[in-house]
């Protein structure tokens, strides 16, 4: 793999809960889902090269796909001109949505334009 | 346009804060920034069919081009299944980052793999 630019790393703004928003999108450009990182979940990423985020409801890390199979291997991570948001572009296993759905975003929609 | 799903909006779990995170996308398909909104910048959205945020810095609405020009119109907005982000594709009147590139994640990339 190529080297992490760890200054990169450094200079990622967490939120006051340690937190940072990741995009998940799939190669065919699909977004999959939004989730979060805490450093060590981003670490574990880059270690893995397999998406681990950290669920804010059970307060753990997760490492996505670990039990349904559905994992999402990392391709590419950029980091927006705040430094506050992450765009990680995957591979999925399988559906990344525990729905079934391809995308988190298949759920619902609340607005279609005409010129859509 | 298409009617607005009023229930999908009565639904949407907005943070402690009042905000959820919006992910805007090109038609391209190349996610151009993360940003957030409050019920009342949505509301706008809707209404404008541009985006409308709410910045968090400034604690006020943010229509985004209102002063540069450089626009977004929306052509579609999904919900992800928690309903707590959303995903907004948009078609854009000029670069969408304030440093002058199309999308704020061109600014700094962390890791590629080798599988890229």
């Amino acid at each position: 793999m190529t080297p992490i630019d760890s200054s990169a790393l450094r200079d990622l703004a967490f939120n006051e809960q340690g937190l940072i928003p990741a995009i998940v999108q799939s190669e065919t450009g699909r977004v999959l889902m939004l989730a979060w990182m805490n450093e060590e979940s981003l670490t574990k990423t880059l270690e893995l090269e397999q998406t681990v985020f950290f669920s804010r409801s059970r307060q753990e890390l997760w490492h996505k796909g670990a039990s349904s199979g559905n994992t999402q291997q990392v391709l590419k991570i950029e980091i927006d001109c705040d430094g506050d948001s992450l765009l990680i572009q995957v591979r999925e296993a399988g559906p990344s949505c525990h729905t079934g759905a391809d995308s988190c975003f298949d759920a619902d929609t609340l607005f279609i334009s005409e010129d859509n």
